[in-house]
């Protein structure tokens, strides 16, 4: 577990400590994990002390409080460690793409809480928006933190870096990609053999999760290239039925807004997302809600000229989940008659939960934030690609 | 004019002396241009000196002397600055591309260096072939730096960036991308308000040059893709009527090694190309020749599944020359039955020469190794999109 936080001074302690919730009353026995502290320089603004300790050595499936700060600014949170991993392990992932901090922003985070459901939050990319206020102001970074803390203190995160990360700026000097979000957002890349942390894998329950970077260099020979090649082999569907693919930018989406923006790492990595049954490709980016039918394109080919998506019951489905709140508005401009890759789409905020239930079934959902929270917008069984790779139909009413 | 040199041992000038050819008699009044010198380790390989110094405020189209080093050490070479920048102004290109040091590599060379012709070199990406060897032996740098130098520094030549420039290697602790080749190879890319040496562009002559980079992130918002979104619409096709893209893999190949490899930046950039009337691409990577026709694959649309290269006078000439020498062999297996996009394609060593003569013609011509040097195995006169945007026919027997 990686649990970081931000210190306005340098005299603040740098450890977390923690203990197991069972021992609250029987006399704490603390323990704690120092951690690495960085800070950070953007245009005119000096970040706070940023501390990243990784607590090793949890016990499965297990309640830890934990501890940060000293004095009057101590403060408590707790969390929940995984349970072993393991190919019938029920598990609830939240799915939230594009959060920013507006009010829609709000509503989608305390939507999600409320339904008390997920365990792990799988967030798609496009954080705080600061690279939309003058000189990327990185004031905003700080306020995104607060505000995910309600979730992010209590339960785990597994980041995807989004456009509104890279933070491109040169005309003030900024040429660094992906600064504040690197020192903000650690992730245990080494774990998989990473060489960056934008791209990893995370093993969860009965899940598989690879997470990648729609904006760095993906094309054959390239550190993630190489990366994802010795990875998707690796993934061992006895151990984690299911294979989760993450990136910000969506490989089937049929919205005007960033319409085929994915294509150039479609063309790269699609082929393997058939080859190896991916169950689910997860993206962000477009302020909306889509489902994708179970379709690849991967017959395409410059000199046949073929290149229509057909179904494909070895093709993941492409969630796009872009519609957390961001700072833009909604995308509300879908092209006209829907394609037939595409299964359900709608333009409002929600967030979604994935509730894999074991090896064969996992129930989905998506939730409009003006809807009651037991309310589902859109719904579906899903059925493992390897396990049980049997066409699914949708439940919505 | 940027000068570039090693030097073992770091007591020795770290200048260039330089004058005018003509002055050679009457008294050398000699200038000096300082160099910025650098190092690098690989492994368990120490680099020399290496030394780069740019040469400002030349004349044009003139002939300079340049000396290097002290003592028995001193080393004389020349070379002519180009002509001043305008429409009409006659300038010849060399295109080698995957060049190696190997028997081909020699012969490529030489015969490229007899037809005597080229007045700066296009130079397509995969120079040393060091990764192919042991811990990617960084002598081979050295060796083929000493290699080209016949060429080299006597005339400019313009580098790209290959695969082989990557030096990727994790397994040994190597993971800076590009180490040995930005330490070794130096582009005047701020020039052109470009933040790395992996894309640029250079005005010479009546030509624009762009320089890409296969191997570095361009899908939208990254930095490649936001310098070229920029940098196109600055082309002024009065002042340089020709527009020339240089980039390591090819957007169309009809050879089955590394078939499609370049789909992932032509979904990209071939709007670009098309909308901005580019005259030729220039590629390297598959270890033979190919000559396209003027094709254009942008219409296609993945809701739509229309996806064939059709004929389309605003395109560019797609030229890969990959068939320097390089150290894996020729790429002799051709897609059969050669696809329409495809106008001339053969498996032979050999270099490319592009004769700018006004506005509206160049000749280009290839010539194969084994031929006499005045023989071209491939020819046809080019005629300018922007000024005289007419269809061409091949020229050859």
């Amino acid at each position: 577990m990686i649990v970081s936080w931000v210190t306005p001074l340098e005299d603040q302690p740098k450890f977390v400590s923690y203990w197991e919730a069972v021992d609250e009353k029987k006399g704490i026995k603390r323990s704690h994990a120092r951690a690495i502290t960085t800070t950070y320089r953007y245009y005119n603004y000096s970040s706070g002390y940023i501390h990243h300790a990784t607590i090793k050595r949890l016990k499965y499936d297990t309640k830890y409080i934990y501890e940060l700060g000293k004095g009057n600014g101590t403060r408590q949170f707790w969390f929940t460690t995984p349970p072993e991993v393991g190919p019938d392990v029920p598990y609830t992932f939240g799915i939230i793409g594009d959060l920013g901090q507006t009010q829609a922003s709000n509503q989608t985070l305390e939507h999600y809480l409320a339904c008390g459901k997920g365990q792990t939050m799988l967030f798609l990319g496009d954080f705080s928006y600061a690279d939309a206020h003058p000189f990327h102001d990185n004031e905003k970074w700080d306020t995104f933190g607060r505000f995910i803390e309600k979730s992010s203190a209590y339960e785990p995160w597994i980041y995807t870096a989004g456009n509104h990360e890279l933070d491109l700026a040169p005309e003030i000097g900024e040429q660094v990609l992906f600064k504040p979000y690197k020192h903000r957002y650690h992730v245990p890349f080494r774990a998989s053999g990473s060489t960056s942390p934008l791209w990893y894998s995370i093993k969860r329950a009965s899940t598989h999760i690879i997470v990648l970077s729609s904006y760095s260099a993906f094309s054959i020979y390239t550190p993630q290239y190489r990366w994802l090649k010795q990875e998707l082999p690796k993934v061992n569907r006895s151990e984690t039925p299911w294979l989760i693919v993450l990136m910000h930018s969506p490989m089937y989406n049929s919205n005007n807004y960033h319409y085929m923006e994915g294509e150039t790492m479609r063309v790269v990595f699609e082929p393997w997302f058939v080859k190896y049954k991916v169950d689910l490709v997860l993206a962000g980016h477009v302020h909306s809600y889509e489902r994708s039918e179970r379709v690849s394109n991967i017959q395409y080919n410059i000199t046949e000229g073929i290149s229509s998506p057909v179904k494909d019951p070895s093709a993941p489905v492409y969630l796009t989940v872009g519609d957390g709140g961001n700072i833009e508005g909604i995308a509300d401009s879908f092209i006209e008659h829907q394609p037939s890759y595409s299964a359900f789409r709608e333009a409002s905020f929600g967030h979604a939960l994935l509730q894999i239930k074991n090896r064969t079934h996992a129930f989905y959902s998506w939730h409009r934030n003006q809807d009651n929270v037991p309310i589902a917008g859109d719904s579906i069984w899903f059925y493992n690609r390897y396990w049980f790779p049997n066409e699914e139909t949708c439940t919505n009413a």
